[in-house]
């Protein structure tokens, strides 16, 4: 029978995940490949004792030794960052190992590198595990809906931010308690700024807009809003008007120029992406020829994510078996016809909006908002005023008929810049 | 470059919409694959004209003639039922065709035969199709889920069941009227037997079981329920129960045995099985590793099902193109590990249940009702009884806590054996 040897970079959560799987696993991985997955070494930062399950697995702290081993034939990067995970994948590369990697920032970041020099080097990079964890959401772009025009992509693509959403919208705790929370139970990192401000999201909407069309896209690219902003009662105004709040990766592909962005977004409640709560992640795909599909399940965790590596990992131990290496180009489209592509401007987009203005108590100030918004052309569909905050400072809510983002920016200038605005205003769009 | 020609046996719905897939997508699935698909011929039962897009595509009327020709690289078979369909796919097969097809009645009754004969001549058999429309479901069992072991699946199957569902849970319609609508909207066929008996639900739910499991099932195994019984009153009341009604597929997979049945069933609201209206289909799908997944899509049509099969086209064209036939089993597991596995008996499964009964308006009949339900040890968890039907009789309705299925069928038979039923009594069970 023949035997696939796998090193490991970094036995984290993760990379012990991915362990736990393909130990749990090595009898089905038989039944279906005909090949046996050993995983033979780990690369680590210093010398340790991995548990008693992998006690047969070589602990490796030089990085040149566990490169050089002749018999590795499949090396997975589980160490996250930019470097040295960027040096090491490089590295594996020119020995001629395949890489699996689930490194969602490295590849949004340096991706094009990485896959040029796969490509000159004949392996193969998979990343099934980057985006929305244990979800065969690549596999689905890459093969599955290999014969479509992708036309639009919405994603909850991080658990961190759904999850804080979630909270905050059942128990009704403002946004800086669930992250504490959060944080203690081990759903958010000590600095959530990736998570929570949508940076992460940008990575991985980056990484599915590569492989869905083919483009090259560089995350700084994404407009990118995170959800702090965001307090209990936009989430109580929301299902009011029949919305949820999620935060959204939208993309939508216009053909010349194609749509990015990351912001939070009020989802009708008829949506599937509105149902979709807690740590979970879903994408919401539009193709040509398919329709409307939507992949739904964990976003993050040690065995789904870890069964994502190792389905990876199952994909090339096929493609080595069968001599076909490279049978699917990494990014779907052969590097050939991977092309930059315009991104819409920010400004041309046009959807409903939901603002909410935090006011003196005035007469007349709703009248003044009210006709600076309506002097942009900005139409207004229903408005809530009610009550007062604890300062005595007034909250007025305003829900718009489709709007220009251009417009809408101007409006606000011009509102802030009066004083009958006391505290920024939130601005959320909404999905239509 | 490199050219594929395939053939199509049969130019209706699904047919003529891969033959569109195919045209619409040539120069994508270039970009992707390196290759060319040509729709080189077709085989149909009359010489007859295909569209002006399709002018230089063959139309075969000789089977002979069409399976001979030694340019085609990929058959696919797209006539549905069993015969002349099986006897053109092992046509296919000892030419050394590969064969793609959606026919699930007669995989799931002929599977292994066909399958068999594949293996025998080295030649792939692709079914992305047969099952759920357009969800790249089956990839994602064989592939995307190869490291899991799959420990349940709940699926909506059936879109023309699932449409007439959700007609009558939003319109408070009658199953005949809203089949009657269905059938001349074409979302049901003439004769509906296989859509509302639940038998085409079983036939996906065969299918599924043997690559999720590694199975030989029949589908006569499958124990199977339609939605024919079911009225407004009993979806109005699973509503006030915070449920819907859906007919679900179910298999678990205990290990030594496996459970597989197919009936309406009441899901709670909470779950996004419940949220799945209209013709579509969803499967949640657990694994052990990756935990909760679910994949939702369109269920049929003719673009749908044909980015499904040509899905598959293109999956084959990567194998041919890098020598690489058979690189993922058909049935995922290698063939000498498919086993017969044991079905967990009907009699043996326990649920809560939904019972609703048509009782004469005697004093004492809820009180007969519930003390032989309690004499069988099926304990009550809500009772309600409210109006009268037209008929002046009075509609009784239970729901149970978890109960043996073996004890219910004794309870109800002996509670129809007395007169103080006058219809047949609607069972349906709860999802737990």
């Amino acid at each position: 029978m023949r035997t696939i040897n796998v090193g490991i970079i970094g036995f984290g959560t993760v990379g012990g995940g991915t362990a736990e799987v393909l130990l749990a696993q090595v009898e089905r991985i038989t039944k279906r490949t005909g090949a046996r997955i050993v995983l033979k070494s780990v690369l680590v930062r210093s010398k340790r004792q991995l548990p008693e399950d992998f006690k047969d697995v070589q602990v490796v702290v030089d990085p040149d030794l566990f490169f050089a081993d002749p018999e590795l034939d499949i090396i997975v990067e589980l160490i996250g960052g930019i470097e040295p995970a960027k040096t090491y994948i490089l590295q594996a590369i020119k020995a001629k190992k395949h890489v699996v990697t689930a490194n969602k920032a490295l590849l949004s970041e340096c991706g094009m590198e990485i896959f040029e020099a796969a490509a000159k080097n004949g392996v193969e990079v998979g990343f099934e595990g980057s985006v929305a964890g244990g979800i065969p959401l690549i596999k689905t772009f890459k093969e599955g809906l290999a014969t479509n025009k992708i036309k639009s992509i919405l994603g909850i693509l991080n658990g961190t931010g759904n999850y804080i959403l979630s909270e905050m919208s059942e128990k009704g705790l403002p946004f800086k308690e669930v992250l504490q929370t959060a944080q203690e139970l081990g759903y958010a990192e000590a600095d959530p700024t990736y998570d929570v401000e949508g940076i992460d999201t940008a990575h991985k909407l980056a990484i599915l807009m590569t492989i869905a069309y083919g483009m090259k896209i560089d995350p700084s690219q994404i407009s990118t809003e995170g959800i702090t902003d965001i307090e209990p009662i936009d989430i109580n105004l929301a299902k009011e008007f029949g919305y949820r709040i999620k935060l959204l990766a939208i993309s939508r592909n216009h053909g010349e120029h194609v749509e990015a962005r990351v912001h939070p977004t009020l989802v009708p409640e008829s949506h599937l992406l509105a149902a979709v709560n807690g740590p979970f992640n879903a994408v919401h795909i539009e193709g040509d020829m398919v329709g409307d599909i939507l992949l739904y399940g964990p976003g993050a965790g040690k065995l789904a994510t870890g069964s994502a590596v190792a389905a990876d990992i199952v994909d090339i131990t096929r493609n080595i078996i069968h001599g076909a290496e490279n049978r699917v180009s990494s990014l779907s489209y052969l590097p050939e016809y991977i092309e930059p592509r315009a991104i819409t401007p920010l400004a041309e987009l046009e959807c409903p909006f939901y603002f909410r203005f935090t006011t003196v108590d005035h007469p007349g100030v709703l009248a003044t908002i009210a006709g600076i918004l309506g002097r942009h052309g900005i139409s207004i569909e229903a408005v809530i005023q009610k009550g007062y905050l604890d300062n005595g400072h007034v909250p007025i809510v305003i829900r718009t008929h489709t709007a220009c983002e251009a417009d809408v920016a101007k409006a606000l200038a011009e509102i802030e810049a009066l004083d009958i605005t006391t505290a920024k205003t939130v601005k959320l769009r909404i999905f239509v």
